[in-house]
C-alpha cells in the first residue's frame, strides 16, 4: 500500500489534492499480478475485468494513466471507503440519508434526508443562517382582496375535520418557510383532509368564502411554490397517503396523492417494481407534489417524464368539484387529455387527490461508474460514447463539478473514491441480465480510458455502495445550504452549452459569490447552476437575474427545466415562453379558478 | 421434403388446414442430424439454438410439438416462404408493401401501403364494395350555420397561393372519403398551404368569415375525423413536409407537420437513429396528423406516447393566431404544457404546423419471433414471461387470432410460417448487442417451449424477413377492407380480460357478422376489434353498439385506445369520460374556438 507512483503515472482513487480527507488505499502492481480479491463482503464493487486484460497486453506503456486504474483495485478501496463514509454517517448530529423507517403519517415532512428535527437544527447550524424575511416584505408583494379567515370559518372546519385542523403557530411554523429558508408566509390554519370528498368540501367553502389556498405536498420544492405568501390556508396532503391498487400485471399502481415517493418505491420493490422516478428528496416529497410541479430526477433519462407515466388523475378543482380521470390504462384516447393540464401546474388549477401511474419493472442488475473527467468536452464525449455503447441499459448520465465536490466534502464530510478532476460523472445501467451489462459496461470502460476520455474510475454493483456514490450527487443540493444563501438556477440547455453559463456567471460575479457550481442531469439537458453567499443580498441578486435568463434565452434555453416557476421565477416566464402562449395560460386560469383562489402569487406573472 | 409426420407429431410452417397455399417446406430429421444452411444468404432467419440442443438431449419425447419445431429448419423454410411472397407482391395489380421512393411532394396520399391509383381499384375489388353514401345521409346530420362558399373566397385564397387551391371535383374525391369508405363528405375546396404564415392567413379569413375548416394530414384514419362531413374547407398538410433540423447528439427532430411517418424514418435511420412510434400506415400518414391523433401503434411498448416524446408544438389556433411553442428540449417546466392539449386534440382546438421530437437511437439488433399458441391464457403468459426474460430489449408484443391469419391469407395471398394455433404472437427485440439479444431471446424461447407456452414458432434477424412477418399482423388492417364493410373497435382494457370482448361479441352476432376478429399491441392492453359484414347495416350496427361500450366501460376500458372519436366514435364518450370531464373539454373548445370553425361535428358530441 502507498506505493508512490512512477514517472508519467498518476494515481486514482486516493487522495492527491492535500484535502487530507483519507489514507491512500491504492496500490500499484508490477504487470500481471493481481492483489487478491479480500473475501467475506457480498456484492462488492467489481474489477473492471477487461481493463486488467489490456494492461497486461502491454497497452499501458502508451497510456499510462490507464495502467493505474487497470491495477488499482477498486473493491479493497471501495470497502475501506466505505466503512469510512459510514462511520461518519452514524455519528450523533450527523444529517441522515434517507427516511427513517417508521415514521408515523402526519409526522412533519423531511426533505432531502433530514432527520426529525433537522429542520430546525438546520436553522442554526450553516453558517450565516438567519431568520427568514417574510416573502411579502422582501419581495414587497400585495396581498389579494381575499377574506380574512374568521372564527366561524374555524368553527366550519373543524366541524367538517376534527382534530386535523391545525392553528398552532408553533405547529404550523415549519409548513410556512420552505426547506432552503428562502421564503415564508403566514398562514394561521392548515387543513388535513384524508379523503377527496373531504379536499372537495374544503374548496367548495373556500371558493364561496374567497378564501386563498397553499396545497402542499411533502414541501421540498425549491422555487418557493409550496409556501403561502402571505396567509393562505394549507390544504396539505400528508394524511392522504393510502396506496390503492397495484396490478402487478400491468405495472399500474393508484395512490392518493400524500404517498412518500420513497415508501412508494420501496412498496413496489417488494412487488418486483419500482417507481419511474428518484430524486433527491423522494424521502420526504409526495407523489402528489412530484405530479403538480411534474418533477424530473434521476430516472428521467431512462424512463421519460412523468407525462408519459402518468396515467390518471384525480383532481378537486377551484370550486370543489371532483374531476375523475383516474384511468388505468396504458393508451386512452377519448377526449382532451385533461390531465396533462394539471401535471405541472403547480396547485394553480386544482388539487390533486389521487395519481395512476405506470411503474416499470425493478431492474435484475445495476451498476455505478463514477469517473473522472479533465474537461467539460471529455464528460461531453464520454456521453454520446456511452449513449452509444451502453444503449437500452443507460439509465443516468449525471455531472458534477470539482466545487460541488469540494462542498460535499467540506460540509456533509462525504468523501469520494475518485478524486483530482475537474469534472466527475456518474453513468448507471440497469438491465435484466448482469452478465451482459457488465460486459456492455466494461467495453464502454475500456474504450473510454485508452480513448483518455475517462481518466479516474471506480465501479459498483452492490446496493449499499451504489447508494454511497450516488449520495456524492444527489447530497449536492443539502451541502449547498450549508455553504450559506443558495441562489438556485435549474436550466435546460442544449448540451454542448451546458456549462458554459456556469463560467460565464462565475467569471461575472468573481468575488462577490462564495462559490458558482455546476452539476445535473446532463443526458437529459438540465443543468443545476448554484451560487452559494454568507446571505442573501439584493444587488448579487441583480448580478444574477436577468442575466441568467437572458443567457439562457439567448441559447433557446429553459429557465426552469423541472423545478417549476413557484413564486421566485414566475416573472421570469417570458424568457421561455412567448407572450400568446403566457396569455393563454393565463385564460386557462381564468377559467378554471375565476376567484384565483389556488396557490395565488404562483408560476403565472402577477400582469402581463 | 414433405416427410410426413410420425405419431405424435404436429406439423408447424406448412399447410395443414386445408387452405392449399404452400408447398410443404417442413423437414423431419432424425434426432441429432441437422439440415445444412444454405450459403450466399445474408443476415438469414436463425436457429432456436438451445432448442436443438434440448431436443438432442431427449426432451422430445415428454412433448413431441417441441421436438417438431427443434427440428424444423426456419431458415430454409422461410427462404422459399419469402420467395413465395415476393414473387406474390411485385404481381400486376398487387397490394403493394411500403410507399415506393420517389413520389413527388403533393401527390394523392396513399394510406396503408397502396399504390397510386390502388384507391380507385380497392373502390370495386372488395366483394360487396359500393358507392359511399355520405356521411350527413347515413347519420342524419344537420349542417351547422358556418357560411356557404362564395366566389370571393376563392379569389382570396387562389390570390394568397396561387396553384395550391383545389377545386376541380374529380381531383377532391379522395380527399373527400376515407380509405375505408365508411364516411363521405363534399367539400368542394382544398387548400395547400407550405408555411405556417399560409395556415395563419386561411384561419384567419375562415374565421372572420365563419366558414368551417377540415383539417387534413395522410387522411388515413379510422373513426371519419379526417373528412369533412359537409363542405367544410379540406386543410392539407401535404405540402409542409420539410425538415427543419436534427440534432444528433440530443436525437431532437424539428420538421413540418406534412411529413410522411417513414419518409421521416427513412432520414433518421440515415443518421443512426428512429422515430418513436411505427404503425402500418406508416407510407402515407403525417406526423402532424399523428400527433393531432395521439398515434400509438407499434413501438409504444418501448418508447412511450408521444405525450412523453413530443417536446413541442407550433400550432395555429382558429382565429389564425400562431402558438410557438415548437421548444427542442427534453425537460421545460415554465407553465402550463400547452402543447398537451393539441397532442389527440383531432384537429378541434388547433392545426398544427410543427412538431419537436424526441426519436430514439437506432437499435443494432432487432429480432422477431413470431409463435403459436394454444389458448389466449397462453398468449397472456407469453408475455409475463417474455416481460420478465427480455427486460429492457423487448420492444413489441403483439397478438392476432386465427381468424386474423385467414383473412390475411386469404385476401392478401400472405402465408405464416407458423400455422395450425389459435392464437399467434409477434415478439420484437431491439437492443445494442445482437450476441446479448439473441441470448436472452434463446432463454426466453426455451422457457416458453419446454413450459407449453408456444408451441410452434420461427425466429428472424434478417430485415427483409423481419418485415414480411411483421406484414402478418401489420395488413390485417388492409385484409379486412376486403372482407366487406367493417366495423372496427379500438379498446383498451386490463389485459385478462381482453379476448373476452372478442368471444362474448362472436357469440352475440352469431350468422349475422361474417367475421369477428382479434389482433393487437397486447403489450399496451389494446385490442383492436373487427366485425365484417358483406355492407354496412344499421341493423348490424345496433347489435354492435353499444354492446361493444358497455362492456368496456364495465371492465374499466377505454372505447378508443388510440383511433381517436373522430366523427364514428364522439358520441360515445360518455363510456370512457365522466359528463364533469366532457363539460370541461367542452369549455376548452369554446375558449379556444368560439365560432366552432375548426373539424366540426368531431371528438366532442354534439349535445350533453
Amino acid at each position: 500500500m502507498g506505493v508512490p507512483p512512477g514517472p508519467g503515472q498518476r494515481l486514482v482513487g486516493g487522495c492527491q489534492t492535500g484535502r487530507g480527507l483519507l489514507p491512500a488505499p491504492h496500490k500499484l502492481l508490477p504487470p500481471g499480478e493481481e492483489e487478491e480479491e479480500e473475501e467475506g463482503e457480498e456484492g462488492a464493487c467489481r474489477r473492471a475485468g477487461p481493463l486488467l486484460s489490456r494492461a497486461r497486453m502491454g497497452v499501458c506503456s502508451a497510456a499510462p494513466h490507464r495502467c493505474v486504474w487497470s491495477r488499482w483495485d477498486p473493491l479493497r478501496w471501495l470497502r475501506s471507503f466505505q466503512r469510512r463514509t459510514l462511520a461518519r454517517s452514524s455519528a450523533p448530529g450527523a444529517l441522515q440519508q434517507g427516511k427513517p423507517p417508521g415514521v408515523p403519517a402526519g409526522a412533519v415532512s423531511r426533505p432531502w434526508g433530514l432527520r426529525p428535527g433537522g429542520r430546525r437544527g438546520l436553522r442554526t447550524a450553516p453558517p450565516g443562517s438567519q431568520e427568514v424575511m417574510l416573502t411579502s416584505e422582501r419581495y414587497g408583494v400585495r396581498r389579494l382582496p381575499f377574506s380574512p379567515l374568521s372564527d366561524s370559518d374555524l368553527a366550519f372546519f373543524e366541524g367538517l375535520m376534527p382534530g386535523r385542523v391545525i392553528t398552532n403557530p408553533e405547529e404550523l411554523e415549519p409548513f410556512n418557510v420552505d426547506w432552503l429558508r428562502s421564503v415564508r408566509g403566514c398562514s394561521k390554519l392548515m387543513l388535513k383532509p384524508q379523503t377527496t370528498a373531504e379536499v372537495s368540501q374544503v374548496l367548495r367553502y373556500c371558493y364561496e368564502r374567497n378564501l386563498a389556498v397553499n396545497p402542499q405536498g411533502g414541501n421540498t420544492g425549491l422555487v418557493g411554490g409550496s409556501i403561502p405568501v402571505f396567509d393562505e390556508i394549507i390544504l396539505s396532503t400528508v394524511l392522504m397517503n393510502r396506496i390503492i391498487s397495484f396490478d402487478k400485471v400491468s405495472g399500474i399502481l393508484v395512490c392518493q396523492a400524500g404517498c412518500v415517493l420513497e415508501k412508494l418505491n420501496e412498496y413496489l420493490e417488494e412487488q418486483g417494481f419500482i417507481m419511474p422516478l428518484d430524486l433527491g428528496a423522494k424521502g420526504s416529497c409526495h407523489i402528489g407534489g412530484n405530479v403538480a410541479t411534474n418533477a424530473g430526477g434521476l430516472r428521467l433519462l431512462r424512463y421519460g417524464s412523468l407525462r408519459g407515466t402518468v396515467l390518471g388523475l384525480e383532481v378537486v378543482l377551484a370550486d370543489g368539484s371532483a374531476l375523475d380521470c383516474l384511468a388505468s390504462l396504458r393508451k386512452d384516447n377519448t377526449g382532451y387529455d385533461l390531465k396533462q393540464l394539471f401535471i405541472g401546474s403547480e396547485g394553480t388549477l386544482g388539487v390533486i387527490t389521487a395519481v395512476s401511474i405506470l411503474c416499470p419493472q425493478k431492474p435484475k442488475s445495476v451498476n455505478l461508474a463514477f469517473l473522472g473527467c479533465q474537461s467539460f468536452a471529455k464528460v461531453l464525449e464520454t456521453f454520446t460514447t456511452c449513449r452509444a455503447m451502453l444503449g437500452e441499459i443507460l439509465s443516468a448520465y449525471e455531472f458534477m463539478d470539482e466545487k460541488c465536490m469540494e462542498l460535499v466534502e467540506k460540509h456533509l464530510k462525504l468523501s469520494s473514491p475518485v478524486a483530482g478532476s475537474p469534472f466527475y460523472v456518474l453513468i448507471e445501467t440497469s438491465g435484466s441480465s448482469s452478465t451482459h451489462d457488465e460486459e456492455k459496461l466494461n467495453n464502454f470502460l475500456e474504450r473510454a480510458m485508452t480513448s483518455g476520455l475517462v481518466t479516474d474510475g471506480t465501479v459498483a454493483t452492490d446496493d449499499k455502495k451504489i447508494k454511497t456514490l450516488w449520495s456524492l450527487r444527489e447530497r449536492i443540493t443539502e451541502a449547498l445550504t450549508h455553504d450559506g444563501y443558495v441562489y438556485k438556477y435549474d436550466i435546460s440547455l442544449p448540451v454542448g452549452k451546458l456549462y458554459d453559463l456556469v463560467s460565464d456567471t462565475r467569471a461575472r460575479l468573481g468575488r462577490s459569490a462564495k462559490n458558482v457550481v455546476g452539476y445535473g442531469h446532463l443526458g437529459d439537458g438540465n443543468l443545476h447552476l448554484n451560487i452559494t453567499a454568507d446571505s442573501y443580498s439584493h444587488s448579487l441578486l441583480d448580478a444574477i437575474e436577468p442575466f441568467v435568463y437572458e443567457w439562457t434565452a439567448r441559447h433557446n434555453g429553459s429557465i426552469s427545466a423541472e423545478h417549476g416557476l413557484g413564486f421566485k421565477k414566475k416573472q421570469f416566464i417570458q424568457y421561455s415562453k412567448p407572450s400568446e402562449a403566457v396569455l393563454l395560460m393565463q385564460r386557462f386560469k381564468a377559467m378554471l379558478d375565476p376567484k384565483g383562489i389556488l396557490n395565488p402569487y404562483k408560476m403565472l406573472p402577477s400582469s402581463s
